[in-house]
């Protein structure tokens, strides 16, 4: 198969057979596809799209680029969540736990924090002690025995990924729906679970900035997944402001944590609880949404979510005391409260300029080679819809040196708008895709 | 500059900016940017097109990535003609010794042939001795004393093009208007001429298979010319049928040899007076193009044209007795006849289907990297609109080895179309744009 013959025909806008895009996959992987080709493929595909067979086939031929994992012993449903990503978004160290408390087996591979948006990793390697990089033969017992298992990705999940993503980071060609889709969804379907719930975000704090992108993408996503035999749902949730009240990795741990016990924020809560109510449900556990929701809530409210993140720290090598005493977590040294210039209602909290101040601060990373702080981040003290006093504080900014707070003043100052009247707080889960 | 800003905007539809256009040609000569971003950058263009004036400023900067001739000393005008290339087209031999003979200065750069059609290097390489790489040192005098030289690229002139096109043609980016327009002009205006005549074809033989796409080559062609300063002409011209009677090196040469001595197809004759007069008109030795016809007719029934050419092959190292005595060229060891299987009229010679018969016989190559054979090739018999007797010869094929021949029959029994009645022979010049 010519490699110039199947970049002239997505070129011209035509569909790439089966075996022509297995043919690329392949070549990129093993080398037979020079790197500059595969550009020009990805640039053609970028302008000239993928439908929907098209796509699930790339996803296919991403997952047998490396091994998908047999989950078939495991004796209940094998489920997992996916997020686009947002700013304060710690719903995966809530759902996992919940959702193995639940029955369900969650085997979640998460990737690290990139730009204005906090990765799951990266939270969790804030606990003393916690590993992320476990072989097949260490995660699989603890899947077994605790029922969950959060990872960093491993080499021989979906390679292929890996290098495509390397490759359209440097040309131009993230922001492409079909590409988008396999890449999330290679992985997600390399990990041999039976059903997927995709959080799609739709705000200025998400990848997606309005509603119709971020529908688009969850159809396909949806689309993907059963094209590929993963029974796969989506909500669209809003990310204007962002989720929950702190944002930075420690904070974020102590927070689902919180969330676990019972004390965390409405807004995370709702959230993680109607995510993982739709994997129970997909899962088989219950036959409604309402059934599984009453089962993910006596799993929050028993404390045998909370007791199933314990035992998870400490199966990874973590410190289990984490769950009891927060203060055990990475703390910064200095903090200093941002107050309100005048008194009016919060209206809005810039997710994104949020994300962006808290990266400076040292939470996240411009580049993927880049380190970060696990300590420091913002714990919000005022809320959309809020009255607020002039002086009283908008929030808590925990930082390790000076420099960098004053370099995030200027962006924390574009954070929250107020207004002279309460605002209508707009819905979080937009839309649902089955 | 951000070379991913820039393949961002290309992308999303946007013109680029001098400075950016100059970054990119700079970044792929000095392998700033990397193959892969330049690939990608050539596919987003192929798909997104530039603009007429994007379009002169990639000319401009490929043609200060090297040098620029100086030919300011000499004392008449520099001319050029280029060719888009088809079959049996040989005009760029006689053109340059007649233009030569009215006053011009003429100094070309020619490339070598590709798929099916030929090249002005192959087929002066053909004559015993010559010599088409020159250094400026050795070919400035030939052009000062003769009036003109034919030259392979040299490494000085627009360095660029060879990378780009070299990337275009394993990236499925060479069909692309303003990539084929700058990688033609930049090599043109670095040879710092002041006018150039185009002959840019259109047909089953030629590059551009409708006179449509034809035409906007030409435009685009001839509004890159005048945006770097160069008078530009260019003519259409019909690609179905070859042009003249011989395809192949040496009999390509022989058949320009005998058009300079008067004894031409009139198809080539017409076509190489009419260029010339062009070039003659546009360098300002005649007022109008009927006065510019006339001195070139002189040029060629005088013998002055034959002279000149006489003379050029003698300084760049070939046997000048060619001129005379055309067996000194390459003869191929064998022969035969296509006989016509049917009486009727010649209503069909596809260009396309005859010159990929010669490339088989071993007149052309497939990869840039083949050896050719200067010796075999076609001479036509019969033309289209003539009547013919079953059994009569349609042409005669000079070939050096049963295999190739073999090979080729299969493709030269698609070349002829005889019809029932006589058939209208369209146009040779479609179209002037100026």
């Amino acid at each position: 198969m010519n490699s110039a013959d199947i970049l002239r025909k997505k070129r011209d806008g035509q569909r790439l057979s089966h075996a022509e895009i297995h043919a690329f996959v392949k070549g990129v992987v093993t080398g037979v596809w020079p790197d500059y080709q595969a550009a020009a493929l990805l640039m053609a595909i970028y302008l000239r799209g993928m439908d929907g067979d098209e796509t699930a086939e790339l996803t296919r031929a991403m997952v047998i680029s490396g091994t998908k994992l047999d989950l078939s012993e495991l004796p209940g449903p094998k489920v997992d969540k996916h997020s686009t990503g947002g700013v304060g978004d710690k719903t995966s160290l809530v759902i996992a736990p919940l959702a193995a408390a639940c029955g369900c087996f969650v085997p979640m591979m998460s990737g690290r924090g990139l730009g204005h948006t906090g990765g799951t990793l990266d939270k969790l390697e804030s606990i003393p002690g916690f590993r992320v990089h476990l072989t097949p033969e260490e995660f699989m017992p603890i899947l077994r025995e605790i029922g969950f298992v959060m990872i960093g990705p491993t080499s021989h999940i979906a390679p292929a990924d890996k290098v495509l993503y390397a490759l359209r980071d440097v040309t131009a060609t993230v922001e492409s729906i079909p590409l988008i889709t396999a890449s999330i969804m290679s992985k997600k379907i390399a990990e041999g679970i039976d059903a997927l719930v995709l959080d799609v975000k739709a705000g200025r704090g998400a990848f997606m900035k309005n509603r119709r992108d971020a529908r688009l993408l969850a159809e396909a996503l949806v689309a993907n997944g059963k094209a590929n035999g993963v029974r796969t749902e989506a909500i669209i949730t809003a990310m204007d402001h962002p989720l929950g009240a702190r944002i930075g990795n420690a904070l974020e741990v102590e927070e689902a944590i919180e969330t676990l016990k019972g004390n965390g924020p409405p807004d995370l809560e709702a959230l993680s609880v109607d995510l993982t109510a739709r994997l129970v449900k997909m899962g088989g556990l219950a036959k409604t949404l309402d059934e599984a929701t009453v089962q993910v809530r006596q799993a929050l409210t028993s404390g045998r979510g909370l007791e199933k993140l314990r035992q998870g720290i400490a199966r990874q090598g973590g410190d289990p005391k984490v769950v009891d005493d927060p203060r055990r977590l990475p703390q910064a040294p200095k903090s200093a409260l941002i107050p309100a210039d005048r008194s009016g209602y919060v209206v809005g909290i810039d997710a994104y300029a949020l994300g962006r101040a808290t990266m400076v601060l040292g939470a996240g990373r411009t580049r993927v080679e880049d380190g970060i702080d696990p300590a420091v981040g913002v714990v919000l003290k005022a809320f959309p819809g809020q009255m607020i006093k002039a002086g009283q504080p908008l929030a808590e900014v925990r930082y390790r040196d000076d420099a960098s707070w004053a370099k995030a003043q200027e962006l924390f100052a574009q954070v929250w708008t107020l207004g002279e009247g309460p605002t209508t707080i707009s819905m979080l889960v937009l839309d649902v895709l089955k």
